[in-house]
């Protein structure tokens, strides 16, 4: 899979893709993700990427050449599956989207950044508009780092347990169970003696139990339509 | 406000804090961030952090010692509000979680990785749970930064122009109505007339209707509660 990025921000992406399984993932082919200034096609003498909006109002609107240029130049190399927007009025992200966009073999994600696109770049450039939840951002860019992590780990060869991604939360609509690790006894906080018993039946019991518990207590609307 | 955010992967997190408004909130003294390794609260001798799940299970456990004593140590200098973990099966982030937290004056966030942290130190350290969405994450240093993000601009000073976080969307429950910048006609893609009409209080009627009508569109669910 490919991943370009398209920020007017790209200093903020260094670090996230650096690390942990991102890098893994990269190191091992599994994905190529390239972080594009948007900046660098402009034609502005100033290199400049925002103007006022019309109508007033506070905050500058991201002008469209800059963008299009982008996108245009990256269309000409490779055909894209879909070109995403991040922002707070779209499609909310969930796990099943994530699984749906880890099957995609090239995707241009846009970051928004100050009041956001000129409208037109959504009406004529983008192809699906995603936000990762109901709350606003300074830009896009941590959107951008939170989708591409959720997507790329869910890819086959990016994590070095496989089934580790299989038994998450989401996955069969359900929460995790609760994890314990040594030791049994920390200053009299204890493990539940089902995990110390060596019955693995009793404990796949539990912990089937627990995760259905939990995720009625905690979040009855994912059980819905649920068997 | 103070925001101390505990991580296994510090190095995630090295340039999400670094530019755009939230470097302008730290420079400016509205926040203070701190990341710090958990690595270095461990007493192991090989600074371990990590252990493997009890009854077995793909992943590995974050251990309460070095959390608990990382913790311990930062309470030990200050009063904080919350302790949080960031959790996929935590309360779901929102901009009325946002506009809560910019009012406190110190916070911790522990990130979690791996599988996760042993659930003793969920029982008895932590005293808020917060996802950012419904998708699993390889850890908690992207959600801690989008809620840092979401957080810090909220509060006053943070942002050059107040109003600008004021008329973003979900402050009062709408999406935001599109906005357009020059030029007005690009390749034949035209601004909406009535943003070119000088008229003030047509502008204004248009940006509320706008508003509306994405809301109703898109996100009905928002709607619901509002007269």
């Amino acid at each position: 899979m490919r991943i370009d990025i398209l920020t007017v921000v790209p200093e903020l992406l260094e670090s996230p893709f650096k690390h942990s399984i991102l890098k893994r993932a990269q190191d091992n082919g599994v994905v190529e993700i390239h972080v594009h200034n948007i900046r660098d096609f402009s034609t502005d003498k100033h290199r400049k990427v925002d103007d006022y909006a019309f109508s007033g109002g506070a905050g500058m609107v991201m002008t469209i050449q800059p963008i299009e240029d982008a996108i245009n130049h990256l269309k000409s190399q490779r055909d894209y599956d879909e070109v995403i927007y991040t922002s707070p009025d779209g499609e909310v992200f969930n796990q099943r989207i994530a699984n749906q966009c880890s099957l995609y073999k090239n995707i241009i994600i846009l970051c928004g950044h100050y009041k956001g696109v000129d409208q037109r770049v959504r009406d004529y450039l983008i192809t699906r508009e995603i936000s990762i939840g109901d709350y606003v951002l300074t830009g896009g860019e941590m959107a951008a780092a939170v989708m591409v992590d959720a997507i790329v780990r869910l890819i086959p060869g990016a994590m070095s347990d496989e089934t580790s991604a299989l038994t998450d939360s989401f996955q069969d609509n359900l929460l995790s169970p609760p994890v314990y690790t040594r030791p049994a006894d920390y200053k009299g906080w204890k493990v539940p003696d089902v995990l110390l018993s060596g019955n693995d039946r009793q404990v796949d019991e539990w912990k089937e139990k627990q995760a259905w518990e939990r995720t009625k207590r905690l979040r009855p609307d994912l059980l819905e339509g649920h068997e």
